[in-house]
């Protein structure tokens, strides 16, 4: 079995892990990750370093390959980049869960994250550095360019084109034939029933264009806390949450 | 194997029976439901009596366990209360069907239902008494508090918090990092992109409040019945779904 | 292991045929479509013919039985209805991928697809030639009329009654207890809190009925393609997606 190194701690980043021992073909030596302090324990792995200490890293640990457990479509080919400069040709995996069900003649790349209960049916494609989420579908052949990703619970229905970067949100449903372009955003939610070019956010049932939308633009928001009194408040909901 | 038996032989009974069944740890014995006679059969297995008979039943059987298969939330907690008290200390199992993906560090109280499907991600915490139902996903690091509930093709980002007793209708898209207090309902089918309190009824895309509510108000509506001529209807059909 | 064909080498054929694969229950012979030439190669099987070769197939390859893979619930009717005119008592079969999940005393007639990640709860009844597409949830006590389909991502909740040719389009949520007539079509991600008679057309959240349908009036469309100069926005789209 290969060692392979998880890039980025986060809780998407236990979720790959996650994905990575229960299919495996893998041997997970530990995260990297610039924002954690080296020895932070994660889901019982250490953060070994940062990017910069892969030449180390990968010498120490005799590190095959890896993979970028990173939400955000941008930061991810800016950190996968970063990575592709320090170690040229470093190898990406692809975690796949196994309790995914990829369909006849389904191609992948490299790079990409197949969480649980995904489908993903027959003579799609799906090119680099992808994230298809929990219970999510792409039905049969549909493509997802490089970078794209699919939150929890969309679907994508047959012969959907989906471009480099863009962002499908939780809960989205896309119906047969849609094709939307690069670095598009599609809320939470939605309905979409008209295709959508490069560069825009879109929401609601059906989606309609919001707004235009700069390359790299973050948009993995997280709401605001409560406006409760803060330290209580959350002592409030640590109390209702006890049994 | 253990011996245990089911409180409520409803529809959700025959669920909770068949991930039972399905999940091979115990041995179902029958059912305990004080609105059907004795000797009621339910997908092969007796109704044995109410929970009057407990004291009875666990001898004669040699019952080890049991689990409320009742839906709604309050009502469950009702039947729990009565049950500890006939019984004290009675062994409230887990029911998870085989097919739920629960991940890395995923943490269960006691009394749940996790019925098929349903994928619970890496450091969330389930606390007791809770209802996931079929695909539901709840995303990593949240929590759900005692007697919640999540119904069949819901999905919670990462980081919700779902405090006791609040129930997430059929369909329902709850964004990351959202929380929601006690004894809360969010309607079929919303959309939940901001936080919300206790004791209140929310909807639509994105959810709002549409009024208070009061502790142990029923949720789970059953529609009226078609407005047709009354049998005439129901013949019509039955003869409509003959082969 | 039965030699079986397949009626239909469409996206929606390459599915079943992943399906029946994975089941590995028979043995597919190849495809039967009238709108591709004989000898036509989808995913590795051959085009063998129209269903008017059937009784020369069926004696050349030994044929057992067969499926009709063809989405819309009207046409798939009238498909079934020639080949039982050209072979009398032909042996339709079950297309039933391993991942679904069938509850307890779930009963299945005949023809029907049953695809990757479908719920089908306890007590439930699907008749027959119906589509129970990927990810989709029939809950308990549910009743689906002979080819009546479920999109991908939809959930019926329990004792929902969908009658025959009936079609509930991707992302649909139907609360408990609805009842949907003969005919009649409901709308990608509709919400269906209402119950609904034959032959119309509703969607919405909730649902409400746009107009009335005639028997057999398609509804499978697929959106126009974008209003870019034709060939430049496909080679835009290939370019765009290539790595």
């Amino acid at each position: 079995m290969q060692n392979v190194i998880i890039f980025g701690a986060s809780g998407h980043g236990s979720v790959v892990l996650d994905c990575l021992e229960k299919e495996g073909k893998y041997n997970v030596i530990g995260f990297v990750d610039s924002y954690r302090v080296k020895g932070y324990i994660v889901n019982g792995y250490q953060v070994l370093g940062s990017e910069f200490d892969l030449p180390y890293l990968i010498n120490r640990f005799n590190i095959e390959g890896g993979i970028v457990a990173i939400g955000d479509n941008w930061t991810r080919k800016l950190i996968v980049d970063k990575i592709s400069k320090i170690i040229p040709g470093f190898n990406f995996i692809n975690a796949i869960h196994p309790s995914a069900k990829l369909g006849k003649d389904v191609s992948l790349g490299c790079g990409n994250v197949i969480m649980p209960g995904v489908i993903i049916n027959s003579n799609s494609l799906i090119h680099d550095f992808c994230i298809v989420n929990s219970n999510s579908i792409l039905e049969h052949d549909s493509v997802m360019g490089s970078y794209a990703s699919l939150a929890p619970a969309t679907c994508c229905g047959g012969n959907v084109i989906l471009g480099k970067f863009s962002s499908i949100c939780l809960g989205v449903n896309i119906v047969n034939g849609i094709e939307i372009g690069q670095h598009t955003v599609i809320g939470a939610g939605s309905l979409v029933v008209d295709h959508f070019g490069d560069n825009v956010i879109a929401y609601g049932s059906p989606a309609r264009i919001v707004r235009q939308r700069t390359i790299g633009e973050p948009y993995l928001s997280t709401p605001k806390k409560k406006q409760l009194s803060k330290l209580e408040s959350f002592k409030e909901i640590e109390s209702n949450l006890s049994i």
